[in-house]
């Protein structure tokens, strides 16, 4: 059973300040709870149904389990579907990568959802970092760890100072704009750093600043852009395909 | 003002059954409705805040619209935001187009927002059909329409029986598969068929028969799938880079 302060605990954390002052985030969903297991997180305790628990005992055998309903899971879920089981889980603290490898940087992107489904996608591509704006999305909001199917547990994102970062860094910037050159014909370095900005403003000046290389990916239609996920998955597959 | 007839009828636009009674859908959100102006679409009504329809005489002069409070707009919506305009078009009739140039086949796509993104990927590459299995989202369902950010107007979606149409068809079909050649690695014909399955069950054995060429997006790193729309979106990319 889930005690009254428990679903406490799981009603703060969906809000980012509760997040922040408790060291705490949410795992939510039967898929996204089993990838703790191979993670290096530290999990404080798992709420799950009976019949999640049985049928993952070795997933589950280092963790904490609290048996609950589905009801239950569901009234403290902050989420509407995939509720057998939550996670609380401890926010790592890492050290800020000097820039090296292949590497994300975010500039105001906002939206928790397009953040989840930009870490699933550089997880694909093997990247494993990621540096935001300050002003990004919460990497541990519960849509973004949603929309990440697994992926949170192999990709960092670090919030900062990202002009600084950007000033700092002596790789490649690859800036995506409108205008730029075509992803088709860029020829990337093995280390760089892909700027992507906000669907509604784009690199914003104060990070344009640092941009070595200004790409796009070309239009063949009517669309006037792309979403910034996508945007983001279609030039890695570009950078992946020169450095493999 | 809107009505209380025409409230009624924008609810009911809402559900599959009653846009397929009525032959109408809705068309949501500013800029949505403004791309209705450049499209062959019969639209019926638009209704709009005095200031939308102030701000866009050009664009609506051949539209009849309603003027409506933001409140009364936002009442109607079946969308959460973006409510400053919602227009009630007609279903167009368009002839399910004989297999040529590029196409994108679905196979029981269901989320409505995958498939608005679909389209609009597809818009930004040029491509003009998608044909999909007839469980596949409702290509009219107000969430598709929304994600398309305009694309709707622009890339037509044929219902149909997908396993015949890809029988009957004399065009490669390129199925996404998590096993098969690498869209890195493979030669594209000039006219052809992507086929995309549904993130739960891939393409089904039914349409998987007529699959010509097994390919995949090659993976570097921990995730263990795409979401369909994004793989869609890279897989298109790598065609186009070889047939532009």
């Amino acid at each position: 059973m889930i005690s009254k302060n428990q679903i406490k605990l799981l009603r703060a954390l969906g809000q980012k300040k509760q997040r922040k002052a408790l060291g705490l985030f949410l795992v939510q969903g039967e898929k996204n709870v089993l990838e703790l297991a191979s993670s290096t997180l530290t999990v404080k305790h798992v709420f799950a149904t009976a019949e999640f628990i049985e049928q993952n005992q070795q997933a589950l055998k280092d963790f904490e389990c609290i048996e609950a309903s589905l009801e239950d899971l569901t009234k403290a879920s902050t989420l509407v579907s995939n509720n057998a089981a939550i996670a609380v889980v401890e926010i790592p603290t890492f050290e800020v990568p000097s820039a090296q490898g292949m590497m994300i940087a975010l500039d105001g992107v906002q939206d928790p959802g397009n953040l989840g489904t930009i870490i699933r996608v550089a997880d694909w591509y093997g990247i494993k970092h990621i540096v935001a704006s300050s002003d990004c999305a919460d990497p541990y909001n519960p849509k973004t760890i949603s929309a990440t199917m697994g992926s949170f547990g192999r990709v960092q994102v670090h919030q900062l100072d990202l002009a600084h970062y950007l000033e700092t860094s002596n790789l490649p910037v690859y800036g995506a704009f409108l205008e730029g050159e075509s992803v088709h014909k860029t020829e990337f370095a093995a280390q760089g750093i892909l700027l992507m900005g906000s669907e509604s403003h784009g690199i914003r000046p104060e990070a344009a600043k640092f941009v070595t290389d200004k790409i796009t990916i070309p239009a063949f239609g009517g669309a006037e852009s792309l979403n910034v996920a996508m945007a983001t998955g279609i030039i890695l597959d570009n950078m992946r395909r020169q450095h493999s």
